[in-house]
């Protein structure tokens, strides 16, 4: 079987579930980002990111008569993560107004970049000097990777070149620095080298290649470097560790790594540079530990809600087993960039494994990460939430009751905002042959060969999925692990056929209807006892959601409820309540808590019904109690 | 009812249980601590606290050809706290060598005093110009604070007053220094002002009773005092935030206050102060206030082991119902505090609640402390330890498995000594015409009124406990709490006095036999389900003991355990394991764990015996598991 790639985003117009969700970054999030980056946004925290490229502009120019850089060392990556964003929602929807924004902002993007190809307004603006000194912390290859990525989808989209040429000037530049007249070092914050493989993929340049190759090649092969380069430095940005190698993956050559370890988003955007360089280059050894890091995050370290990096300390993972609900980090940048890694394995292996935790990712922590509106976003998204504890407490203080509408630290909003508008990359793959269903994502898609589906689906809220077949071919539909049974029909003829690693392969033609039932039973899911915080607890499941109990819901008491086990659980008809979300209702038990602290007696237990909400919705009612992992009874 | 206060150590002579561990710390504690004051103890941590005070001497001689001060700025309290535990001991077991000892270090510490009366030797022997200008971490009080607890119980002891006088003549100092000349200010690590109190009830100096009540009083009435502080000086020892009023218990005056707050350490030491001044001068609107702090702590921030101060973060107490099991700091020295201040309590209220916590901290946390040959110590007494994460996750670094020989923060180990070896003071006291009972310690005790009782009991794992009366009188015996039902007998005679406030008060004659026969029934302890992290669980206590379950009594796995609720528990034998520990058996489940991480069955259950063991032995048989709290199954 030939290896898939990914579809353009062009190539798929959303409907349903997911169109909803594109809609709302078109109208609403995109437009509110960008007064954001503009600074136009009421009562938010401070971005001045569009500021800073006007002012590096100036600066170059020789004009100095300005307020200077204001933010994060990454903050111009807040830009092209909006750029990206913006890019694949044009693709979605045409929209002059938003395509002229874009234009008039990759023209200031432009200005800033240097007569050698440099690209960063910390630098530029800041000191020069301080240019490459200090890759642990200096994120200029993070902001490159990041200008790259927009750069390739809005030339998709739009077919204009002119940030793809800076960007291609860009990686020259770093070419030239860092093969040509070889510095050492490799980036504190992986991006850039799935970022040249982008620019690799869209533009066939092969310096670009090379460079990617490079960094991942020589990542942690010198574990000392950033030791090393801190010595020679008198600056820095936070005081980072720079012998902390877990923290930045720097603690030996990425094929020997084995364990998922340090900061989350770093690691799995290196996964998913080595995962793409494996399937590009067809890596073997480089594909292997793709591999057993894959096993480290879902098998041991892995949120059932897809969310990774379960500490707060260095936004890490921690260590096997230990994943606290309370206190968990679960970044959401972290489940987008396992939503890539995810996608990279695809490339590599066929395996409905790789999607399914793509989906679990998607459905769960990506969409958590975003208010219901558009208008609010989550970082962390912890799995249990006790206001009077939850952002309080010394120990769970990043862990909030309510999105905020901003963050100093600006990395989620506009990362939730790009993936939802490229979601058709994830949801869809091709080879030459064959469609390739990974996602059950409502709409139509246009196939390189020719081939187009139209995928009619109320998932994740209805199970039925049905293709409409133009164009034949061989279509290859994903059977997600959760899914005891399903049933399939090819114009309304039932098919036997068998998944292959979880998917099944069909020959349909033009005309053909493909019809897909798959189980909509609720299920109680367990964690291994090898989870200490899960022992005991069970959490409520229907197709790729995971449920949670939020206060309003249940008498502002969800500390109170024990789930019968095995108990009876009904599905609500879908309604206006949480833009359609369906409810469950299980039978449960209830505890009257006590005053005491501790007492002799054990509780006493009224029955009762506990009423579920999709984990995404939560937070979206005011500040009150949620818990996904609850206490069973038997 | 005449308030009672506590008896001379000199009064009580220990059999049983409290003996073993009494001629432990007589034995092999204050022998080993006293090698590594020494820095003569192999591989463990450096102390040098003797010979900071040898060079404190040699400085003020003018000698300077030494090799300075070593270790924390508040190293000179291990010494001070080692004296004091000795002095204890040499009540219980005179020893000429070890008085001797003692004697040559209070030699060396009146050396390194200077001639205005002025006693630290980190400041002595580094710069006499930092004097006073950092209360807030400088522990110049708080060392003073030990020294004269050490002096009052070596006096009390032996009747030597070299050390009394020199602690009297630094009480005199410090006098002139904050009152006489108004030096602003209040310690930042309370201590100062239960000594001066100790100071006060062993001399009658007036002016101890006096600084005692000023450093009392001020006490966050000027609530920016550190920040003041911090602006005028330019040093600092860790930087600590000055601002940070709830660490240092200093945002608001002492009798507005009614949330235990921050280092919980500081906290406890600060309410044993206040209400001991409170008994002494009878002030209502303070002792309210230690009442509003006591249940605070008590009832809503008290583990079941009576550990307090749930956070590593600050070494502090988090908010109320935030108790979680494997991060919990609960350090020993916190829940010795806590002892302290209940015994106060108990001089303001004779109320059988405040020797409750005081067993429950006593037999649990404080016991926990120290290892069965006395030889390690715990710092942190987490109530769940997973080898594994406990120790190695970033958010578990502070939760270990097996006790250290010692810690370069060396506050612990000593307290654990003196405490055991003046336990007298806490398990009886007296007023003129009555004798309380507040803990079942078996030995002979002597009051001031010339009654004496032997008490006879093998508690804490026998219930039966006689009283042998000489010299008649009032006698008080506390009914714990979770004693359910409990008989009485005078000479064999069924007594059916009620309790009153948790005492039984009975008037008894010469050669009368009282016999106390308490609830020996193992009972299962609930939460009340405000505390997120006890929902769902258990824990096993038989009279004051917590039990937990080891790895190594459970097949090495304690996490796949349930216990059945109101399952049966049977009693063990007394054996030579673990000094006489008596286990439980339980009827329980046991849970094949997985590989999987999640699994959309429930588990297996197949019936099992788990082995529970006292608390306060766990972590004597090597790294293993260990949970208190156990899920439970109905």
């Amino acid at each position: 079987m030939k290896k898939q790639h990914q579809i353009s985003v062009k190539a798929f117009k959303a409907e349903g579930f997911i169109e909803k969700y594109q809609r709302l970054v078109n109208g609403t999030v995109l437009p509110y980002q960008y007064s954001v980056l503009n600074d136009k946004a009421p009562n938010t925290e401070k971005s001045y990111v569009i500021k800073n490229f006007i002012n590096a502009g100036r600066s170059i120019n020789g004009d100095t008569n300005h307020d200077g850089f204001y933010g994060m060392v990454f903050q111009d990556s807040d830009a092209a993560k909006w750029i990206e964003a913006s890019a694949y929602s044009l693709s979605n929807y045409p929209d002059k107004e938003l395509e002229k924004t874009v234009d008039e902002l990759i023209d200031i993007i432009s200005n800033a970049q240097e007569s050698d190809g440099y690209l960063n307004t910390y630098y530029t603006i800041k000191d020069k000097k301080k240019r490459w000194t200090n890759l642990l912390e200096g994120h200029e290859l993070y902001c490159s990777g990041h200008m790259m990525e927009a750069a390739c989808a809005y030339y998709e989209t739009t077919g204009k070149d002119k940030l793809l040429n800076v960007m291609l000037k860009n990686a020259e530049h770093i070419y030239k620095v860092f093969i040509t007249d070889g510095h050492e070092g490799y980036p504190g914050h992986p991006e850039v080298e799935l970022a040249l493989l982008k620019l690799y993929r869209t533009t066939g340049n092969k310096h670009c290649l090379e460079l990617a190759k490079h960094f991942i090649n020589i990542r942690g092969v010198d574990s000392d470097y950033y030791k090393k380069e801190k010595e020679k430095r008198s600056w820095t940005v936070w005081g980072n560790n720079a012998e902390d190698n877990n923290y930045q993956q720097s603690g030996m050559p990425v094929r020997e790594m084995s364990d998922a370890v340090g900061h989350a988003v770093r690691a799995v955007y290196l996964y998913t540079g080595m995962a793409d360089l494996a399937s590009l280059t067809g890596d073997k050894e480089l594909f292997s530990a793709c591999r057993r890091l894959w096993e480290s995050i879902t098998q041991r370290q892995m949120y059932i809600t897809g969310g990774i990096g379960s500490t707060v300390i260095g936004e890490s993972f921690s260590v096997d087993y230990d994943l606290p609900n309370d206190t968990a980090y679960a970044e959401t940048c972290a489940s987008i960039g396992l939503m890539f890694f995810a996608s990279r394995m695809l490339e590599n292996d066929i395996n409905g494994e790789y999607a399914d935790v793509m989906e679990q990712a998607f459905y769960n922590t990506v969409l958590a990460g975003m208010q219901l509106d558009g208008k609010r976003f989550f970082y962390v998204n912890p799995l249990e939430v006790i206001p009077g504890i939850s952002g309080v407490s010394p120990t769970h203080r990043h862990n909030l009751s309510v999105r905020p509408k901003w963050y100093a630290c600006a990395c989620c909003p506009p990362n939730v905002a790009r993936l939802i508008s490229s979601i058709a990359m994830y949801a869809y793959g091709e080879n030459s042959n064959t469609a390739f269903c990974h996602m059950f994502a409502s709409g139509k898609v246009s196939f390189e060969n020719g081939m187009k589906i139209h995928c009619k689906t109320s998932y994740p809220y209805g199970f039925r999925v049905t293709y409409e077949i133009q164009n034949g071919g061989k279509l290859a539909i994903r059977i997600p692990h959760w899914s005891k049974t399903f049933t399939l029909s090819v114009n309304k003829k039932s098919s036997n056929v068998k998944p292959i690693k979880g998917y099944i392969y069909l020959d349909v033609s033009d005309g053909d209807i493909v019809e897909l039932l798959l189980d909509d039973m609720p299920r109680f899911v367990y964690a291994s006892s090898k989870v200490p915080e899960l022992t005991g607890r069970t959490a409520l499941c229907r197709g790729p959601l995971v449920y949670c109990f939020e206060g309003v819901d249940n008498n502002g008491d969800v500390l109170s409820l024990s789930l019968k086990r095995n108990g009876r659980v009904t599905v609500s008809d879908a309604d206006d309540f949480l833009n359609g979300a369906i409810k469950l209702r299980v039978e449960a038990v209830y505890t009257q808590p006590t005053n005491k602290l501790y007492l002799d007696t054990p509780p006493v237990e009224k029955p009762c019904t506990a009423i579920a909400v999709p984990y995404y919705t939560w937070g979206n009612r005011g500040e009150n109690q949620m818990r996904v992992w609850m206490n069973e009874i038997t």
